[in-house]
């Protein structure tokens, strides 16, 4: 058996940890090949390998990033964009494929799978958190500690200075990362795509914190939104990517909250730092678990299938059921949450 | 209502985040009082108060330790201890009783509430993670996480100077600090309490590591034990609250594996380092919301009961079930991590 | 001798570590009371003071911020400022003052004691190490310790999405903490605003990088300028405290980089957050011990002394030496840097 | 020109900074060859080589340990040592040795300059900060941050439990790391090799600092001795490589201070992960800048010479000079650090 890997989406700790899992099983119980696709989908797409084995993988463990590199080249917008992809597995004699991505990566898998017949076995992937069927994703865990520290960093600059702090992280869809990265680092109100909010509550939470304690620490998604849809971002702030909105919502809304209050407000962006630098253990853990498990998937031609983490057990799902609908905040996780705030 | 609120056993980063949460959404969604008992079961059998509002645990989130002082007490082993207790808590106005600890303390929450009709409910503290009906208890990610990075740092001294690196972590009866970590931290071999060890077995992966690559690291668990038993310890390597034993198994493993491989090798105690500093944020979430939901378990007056985590929900379980049974490394985890031994 | 204490500018990590020092060796070695004042100048113009003693600073040394707050009041900008101070001194019996502060704050402490013979005494303090007479000030090494820790970050990003980081810090005027973060990190490029920039220089930086590794970061101080004087900034990208300018340098950089060598280019700004959170060891040493030898200077009465390092010792110079001239990033370590840049 | 690196000694966070600086000088800007030697003195004297050019040393900046790997040979000790080192020099064309390591290493680049005029320059390496003529070394930063770490985690257990923790950290001869990160972390007595320490002295500190607040910490190095040299260890506490010493002081000051004050105390022994992990930002840079100052001694043929720290600059200083004097704590700092003990 000779199976190929890639990596696609924007980049994700724990990338390189579930492909030295992959491996290693693969190698050592199984006996298996590799080889790895480079830059997502355009790896296959495009004929482009390079060497995956054991010497490949060995000190991958805590390395950030992928080692394949990753893009968002999607075959299925390239002109022959499949049969392209077939001949290149036939070409490098790849009998299967494991791919480790965030919804349109998965995507891409399941409609090869399903309409195609291409052997694909999906590991999920998102910082945000965001895809269904699994109860986190790796990538996440690193993501909330970053912020969490930035916030517990603020905290002091909050009580010398009386001032109000905004920090904006990730989370276009979803405010997994706000909440609990909002909620570990004691902030005193959380705002997330998943529920429009209303600007004037907002400074109540700041004013009724002024007065019982210090400055306030207000953490917004990226991705939030104000209840009448009066914001209005720079031109420039939208960009394909996505992920660095330097005039976003947290600049926005920290200039509301000084009209509005009086009081002096800072926006901190934490932008790509939050997806940066050697993974959490439980992002290793998650992802290395992944790892051994799909190739356990692989072994057993269960194709089309993607692994999920479900308690503390390494389930498998088909792969369109996690990606057929956003896993957005739990009402009722984020009404907890708000006993914090002001 | 006024709720009295104890930590009890070894102290866990976290401790200090579920009363917070307990008193924050007490006093400002149910509007109860709290008084704090100290040093775990020792405060309500002598009535040693404090005072426990919201001035009380304002900053606390962050902070490790418990700012209630803990203790080993046990009631039960006092003279007339449950009625001490009792008289106490009447003399103090106590309507229910939050008891926050492991296995003992917990068992005497059972039995106060099973037997003596007294209201208690459980929120479940260890850092060994061994408690039954929760996936996960706070502390334990806090203390993966610092055993991970001294496991990290001393990948270098292994690279540079070819020698066995022992390290041995937390676990008197369950090995999940040490299979974590020492799959998180890319240890090439990791022992645990669940199962007797093999030393010429340990000998054959480091002796395969040095082959393959460099310096070898071995994980283990202070409570791991030799397969034919024939450690002998020194006199003093047992105390009675066990959790710095210098001259425990970390130590005699090393001796051993220089006896049979002729490899120099060092040992290295983590010892309480482990359980201190500030949570991660895993732990301030999963402690903060242990706490939200422990005092609606009040509110419910679900007398008996133990806050438990699963999947990512909070459910509530008989405080019995949760302590009748220590929950060990399953089989099935400890040989997945086989793969990257040696 | 009755000491009073006030910290005045930005908060930097360190300046309840100062105050401990000078407390707990005023008290216990010299028999001295000390009073806090609120606010910086704020305090002794207006007599607002708290209470200053050893229960007071217990527990301070590793919290970031400080506990007296902080101000930028000027009192010679206040009408009757001096004389204010000079009466709130005398009414709460304070017979000299440790001014903790940057060039602001120390430069009307030097003027206090030179024209108005109030007894003073300075601490130096900024994050951007750009006090004169001073190898090191604290605070400064946290502030490197954030901005590397977001450099390292980004390498995995640059490494896996290929495309050009820029990351703006500190440093309005000097270049101290781009350069050492910069260097530490192992940017392909810093900008100081010491040495106007020339874009094309950066994107040829930036090309050869591309071509001989992966994907390049580039590290600019907030205050560094382009050589043409061609960067236009949004209007609202000043404010009058300086230090998060979301529109400033670092997004304009990025996209002149994309422009000109069509190169995706990303921002991020570390802002607040450089200045936030617990010292590190080595800045909480410098903090103590400069309020060790601070309550010393205030014993032998040598006033309008400032405490400063040099090389391994505390020495004392004058206030207005240590004001009189910003110190700037020294061309010779620059160049030395500028051996890793493309 | 082609010159030769080799490290000496334990392993240090920064020495693949220091060859990385080294090279990238080198090659760019004098258009030098390099040739790396493995282990030490052990590379030269048996001819044991490995490339060292700029994609060799890519990436390591922020990675601990040495590339090149290390020893304790000492070619002064093996037979014909000099002349198998001069013959081996001639057979790889080298022209000139940089020697990064410590007082050993050194002082045989020392004696093969001034004897057999091997043309070598010294880079000082120690994590213990005991070498002369230079105000700090590499790796000592990031060996007191560790230290710092875990003091400032053990703080909550002191707080939770009221026990007395002993801290063991490096410094055989010199109390360098004992010092900054007892001052540090606010241990309450440290104790350094310098001076022999009075037990009763410690237990009336400990007990003094329980009236005072909560539990007491002891930093003590692991060349600590006590006046009276009644310290008896275990026969198998000393190590010829000397870093982990189990039964060293820290457990047997413990048993002392359980035994003469009732008190319980329990003992945490660092041992290697003080010398482990990823450089600070403060030892890359200096790291760097030895780096950067000794390929420029090479170019300026200025044998026999070390690079120093002095202030924040770049001095050379004969090698001689540093190695003959041990640098041990200055009587004054540590009488500065008296007044928080107790």
């Amino acid at each position: 058996m000779r199976v190929g890997v890639l990596t696609g989406g924007g980049d994700c700790p724990g990338l390189n940890a579930v492909m030295r899992a992959v491996v290693r099983k693969g190698v050592q119980r199984y006996d298996y090949d590799f080889v790895g696709f480079r830059d997502g989908w355009r790896g296959p797409l495009e004929g482009d390998t390079t060497q995956l084995d054991i010497p490949a993988v060995r000190g991958t463990l805590p390395r950030g990033g992928t080692i394949l590199g990753s893009s968002r080249t999607n075959p299925f917008k390239e002109e022959n964009g499949v049969s392209r992809i077939q001949e290149n597995l036939v070409k490098h004699d790849v009998d299967a494929l494991i791919a480790i991505g965030g919804e349109d990566t998965l995507g891409v898998a399941a409609r090869l799978t399903d309409e195609f017949g291409v052997r694909c076995i999906g590991v999920p992937k998102t910082i945000d958190n965001d895809l269904s069927a699994t109860d986190y994703t790796f990538g996440f865990d690193t993501a909330v500690n970053v912020a969490t520290d930035a916030i517990d960093r603020l905290h002091t600059t909050a009580e010398s200075h009386m001032r109000v702090l905004v920090v904006e992280v990730m989370g276009r869809h979803a405010g997994w990362i706000a909440l609990h990265s909002g909620l570990a680092g004691g902030a005193n109100c959380i705002l997330i795509p998943e529920r429009r909010f209303d600007v004037d509550e907002v400074c109540r939470y700041v004013e009724s914190r002024f007065k019982a304690s210090y400055a306030p620490i207000v953490v917004v998604a990226e991705g939030a939104m104000p209840k009448d849809g009066e914001m209005v971002l720079k031109d420039d702030s939208h960009d394909s990517f996505g992920h660095v909105r330097l005039s976003g919502v947290g600049e926005w809304l920290a200039k509301e909250i000084e009209k509005r209050t009086g009081k002096e407000a800072r926006t901190t962006v934490l932008g790509h730092i939050q997806r940066g630098g050697t993974p959490t253990p439980f992002d290793r853990w998650l992802a290395t678990r992944f790892g051994l498990h799909a190739i356990d998937a692989v072994r057993d031609q269960d194709w089309g299938k993607m692994v999920a983490l479900q308690g503390t057990k390494i389930v498998r799902v088909p792969i369109s059921e996690a990606t057929s609908k956003l896993k957005t905040v739990d009402p009722e996780m984020y009404e907890e949450a708000e006993v914090f705030f002001g």
